[in-house]
C-alpha cells in the first residue's frame, strides 16, 4: 500500500467522548493525528469531524477498521479515504471556456488533488482546446428529443473514464434526475449568481434589472431541484450603474473561475460534509 | 445667501452637447466646476449627470436659472441644491440600538451632511439613549387596530421636525402606502440581508436555513412594495457552518451599520439619482 | 464554583499522541469536549491547541489538574481559564473618540467577554463621554519631563481597576518599556495602517504620499519595539486618487473600530496564542 | 481613417473654465462626449481629465487639433489616442507560468485592448507553451556578466515587435536603468506583496515571518528604483497561521493574476495618468 495516511469524515448524533475515542483509537493503532477539525450543530445535536492521520504500521485494513469502530462504537456515518487517492474528474462544458481553461491549467499545475480525464460538451467549440490539453472530448448535442439518449452517452463516458467527480464548468443544460440518479459520483456546478438570488436562466440580466450593487458566483452540489443543492463556496464583486450586462458578465467570469476552483479543490481534499442540504466545509 | 456653491442632479433623454451646454452655462455665469460626473445608460438612452460648482457672483437665483436652462434647453429633469443645505433627519427605530447609535455618533462627529432632529419608535426601549443625545423621542406603539392613527402621529412628528430624510434604522414595522404617499421626503431602510435574497421577515434565519457562505445587508429607498425599492448600497461578510443564527445576527450588525451610514451619507450629499427602480450613485 | 467549563491553550514541541491524551484526560475526568482546534507548525515542529470543555463533576481543581497533566505528561506550556471569567479592561485614549465609543457600546451590548472598568487619557476631551458610560476617567497629561511619573499613575489606575487587559484605543503616546515591564496584563493597540507598511507616525499621510490603492488597520500586542508586536487582526478598504488625507482618515475610522473590536473579542475569548512574535488565532 | 472616436488624457495647473472649454471644443467640432471624468488635486492644484468622444466629421487631424487647443489655450499636458488603436504587448517571464497563461488567454478572449506579440524569458521553460499560443519566444539567459548584452537583445526584440507596452509577468530579474531609459514604452510589473510592505526578494517569506493576516499583490509602473514606481492596482486575501510559505505562494498566485490583468487592461484603455509617482486611475 503506497500511502499510509488517511482522511476520515464522520457525522452523527452527538454524544460524550467522541473526540477522545477517535483520537484514542488512532493512537492505540500506532497512528498520529495530523489535522483534526470538528463541529457541533447544537440545534440539531449533530457532531461532525474531519480527521487526518499518519498510519505508518500496517496501513492495509486501517480504513475498514476505523469505519468499523466509528460505526459500531460511536454510531457515526463515516467515510475514510487514503490521502493519496486522486479521483478522476470529468468536465462538462458548453461554449464558454474560462472555467474550462482555469481548471485544466490548475490540473496541469498540480493544484488539484485529482486528475482531469475527459471533457463532455453539447457543442463542438472546445474540442480543439481540449485536444491541446490532451483530454478526450465527447461531443453530444442535446435537445428535447434526444436528451435521454444523449445522457446515456454522457454517462458511459463518465464511467469509461472512471469519474469520481463530475464538474459542470458552465455547462448550460439541466441534467435530468435520471442522470443524477445513475451517476455514481458527486456533481459540482458553478452558478453565475449569488444564490439564492437569481436562480435559473440569465442571472446577470436579472442582476442588472434589479440594480444590485454586488454580484456573485456560487458553487454547489447538483441535486434534482435546479440551483437548490448544498452551497459549497461563494464569492462576490462590487458593481455599479456603470456596469451594463456585458460588463457584469466580464466581471463575473473571474468570480466563477475562483469559486468553482475552490469548491473542486475542497471536495477533492475531502473537506466537505453534506447535511440537511447544507455543507460543513473544513477548510 | 450664505453658500455660493451648488449641486445639480440631471437626467433625461441623451442628445449631443449636454455636457458642453452645462459646463458652458456655468462658465458664462461666472462659476467654476468643482466636480462633474456623468453616466449614459446606452440601452435606455438616458443621460445622468451630477455637477457641483462654485457660483461666486450673484448666487441668488442661480438655482432657478440653472433649472430653467436645463429644462428648457436640454429637456432634462433637474434638481439643484445649494451645497450648504443640511436637511433635517428623523430616525425610526424599534428595539435594536446599533444602527441608532452609529448614526447618532456620526451625526455628532459631523460625518453626515444633515442634522438628526428626532427619533420615532414603536417601543420605549431607546427613549433614554435618545435623551442622552438630546433628541426628541416619540413613542407610538403600533398594532393592526391603531396603525392609521399611529402613522398620522408619526407623520406629524416628521413635519414638526422638518424632516428632509426619514431613516428606518432597524424599524421593524411595514409603513403603509398611505404613509409613504403622505410623507414628503425620501425614506431609506436597512434590510438585514443581501437583497433580493431573503426579503421579508427573519432574513438571518432564512440565510442559515439555506446554508449560504456570505451574508449581506442592503440599504434601499422604501417603496410600497416591501423590500423592492431601489438599492443604494450593499455589503457582505463571509460566514461558515460555525455561525449559528445568533452568530449571523452578530456579524450582520456591523454590516448593517456601515451600509446604512453609507447610504444616508450619499443621499445627503446629493449623490443619488433614481431611475427605473435602480440608483445611479455618483460616489 | 459557578462555571463548570474551561478553555485551555497549549503549545510546545510536537510529539505523538497529544490530541489523544488531552481528549482522553477530559473524558476520563467526566468532561466533554465542546470545541477543539489545533495547529502544527511543521517548520518549527511546535504543536498548538485550544480546547474548551464542560467539566460538570468536581470542577474545583480541574484547571490545576489539567495544567499538571499537560505540563508533566506532554511537556506543554499551558494556560487554563474557566469560561465564565470576564477580565477587567482599561482603555487608554487621547482625543479621537470613535474606537472608544465603539468598544464602550459593545461592552454595554454584552459583545465582549470582559468588563470595561476605566479610561485613562492624556487629554481631558473624553472625560464627559466616559462619564455618560459611568466609567472612571483618569486624566494624566504626558510630556517628556513627567513621563515616568505619569506612567506610574496610569499603572496605579490599571491595578486599582484590576485590569486583565489594557486596550490602546487610539492612544497617541508611546508606552515605555518600563511601563510594559511593570503592567501585568497584555496590551493591545490599534495602528491605523496595514502594518508593516507605514509604521510610526502619521500613517495616512504616508499612505497618501505613496499612492496606495488599499489602506488598512492593524491590531497587535504591544511590545517595546514600536509597532513591531505580534499582529492579531487586520482589515483593509479600497481607496483611490479621489481620497485625500482627510478622506483616508474618515475611511480608516471604520476599519480601526472593526479591527480593534475583533482583536479585543478574540483575546477575551482566549483564542490567541503568541509564538515567535506571531499569533495563532483559533477563530 | 478607420476610427472616429478618441480618448484624451490631460493634466496641468487648475484654472477656471477647463471643463467648459474642452466640452465646448468637442461640441463645436461636431463631436459628442461619450465619457468624461475629472479630478482635482486641491493640495497640488492640479487638474486631471479623461474624456472620450465621437468625432464623426473629419476625424483626420482631430487629435492634433485637440492637443493644440489643450496646450495653447489651457496650458495642459495632453495625450490623445484614437480609441481603435490596440498597442503591441511584449511579455517578460521567468519560470512561473500563471500570469503568462492568464494574460495570453485574456488576449485570445479579446479582453485586452491590445495585442500580445511576443515573449521574452531568461529561462527556456515556457518556450513550448508560448508556441501553443503562436507567440514568438526569445530565450535570453541573464547573469552579471552578460546583462548589458542580454538587455540589448531584449530591447531589439521589443522594437522588432513594436511593443507599446512591456509587461513583467513574474519576470525575476531587475531591469537596469539603461534598459528603462532606452525602452520607449511603459513597463508594468506585478510584485507579489502588498507594497510598500515586503519590497524586494522573497515577499511571501517576509510576510510569513512577520505574521501578517492579509497578503497582497501590487501592479506598478517600473522605475529605476526597485519596487518604488507608481502603484496602479492592488488586491488582498486573508491568510492565517495555517498558511505556511507554500500556502501563501498558492493563495498569492490568484491575486497576482487578477491584479496584473486589471492594471494591463486599465493601461491599454488609456485610463491612467501618472503624477508625482502616483496614479490617477479613471476606472
Amino acid at each position: 500500500m503506497e500511502s499510509a495516511s488517511f482522511v476520515a469524515l464522520l457525522h452523527g448524533p452527538d454524544k460524550k467522548g467522541i473526540v477522545a475515542r477517535v483520537a484514542g483509537w488512532i493512537h492505540d493503532n500506532g497512528g498520529n493525528v495530523l489535522h483534526a477539525d470538528q463541529h457541533l450543530d447544537r440545534e440539531a445535536n449533530v457532531f461532525f469531524q474531519r480527521v487526518e492521520w499518519d498510519h505508518p504500521e500496517d496501513p492495509a485494513g486501517a480504513a475498514e477498521a476505523f469505519v468499523a469502530m466509528a460505526t459500531a462504537d460511536l454510531g457515526m456515518t463515516v467515510r475514510v479515504v487514503p490521502s493519496g487517492v486522486r479521483p478522476g474528474i470529468v468536465l462538462m462544458v458548453s461554449k464558454a471556456d474560462h472555467c474550462f481553461h482555469d481548471l485544466a491549467l490548475r490540473g496541469k499545475a498540480g493544484e488539484l488533488h485529482g486528475e482531469i480525464r475527459g471533457v463532455v460538451s453539447n457543442h463542438a467549440d472546445l474540442a480543439d482546446v481540449a485536444g491541446n490539453y490532451n483530454l478526450p472530448f465527447l461531443h453530444v448535442p442535446v435537445d428535447k428529443e434526444n436528451k435521454r439518449e444523449a445522457e446515456s452517452r454522457q454517462l458511459a463516458f463518465c464511467r469509461e473514464h472512471d469519474a469520481g467527480l463530475l464538474v459542470l464548468a458552465r455547462y448550460m443544460q439541466v441534467l435530468s434526475s435520471e442522470f443524477l440518479g445513475a451517476i455514481e459520483c458527486p456533481v459540482i456546478n458553478i452558478h453565475h449568481s449569488f444564490l439564492p438570488s437569481f436562480a435559473g436562466a440569465k442571472p446577470y440580466h436579472q442582476a442588472y434589472q434589479r440594480g444590485v450593487k454586488i454580484i456573485g458566483a456560487t458553487a454547489h452540489y447538483v441535486t434534482p431541484e435546479l440551483d437548490q443543492g448544498p452551497i459549497i463556496a461563494q464569492d462576490v464583486a462590487r458593481v455599479s450603474h456603470r456596469n451594463d450586462v456585458p460588463g457584469l458578465v466580464a466581471k463575473g467570469k473571474d468570480l466563477e473561475k475562483i469559486v468553482l476552483a475552490t469548491a473542486v479543490r475542497w471536495h477533492l481534499e475531502n473537506r466537505i460534509l453534506v447535511y440537511q442540504n447544507k455543507t460543513v466545509v473544513f477548510d
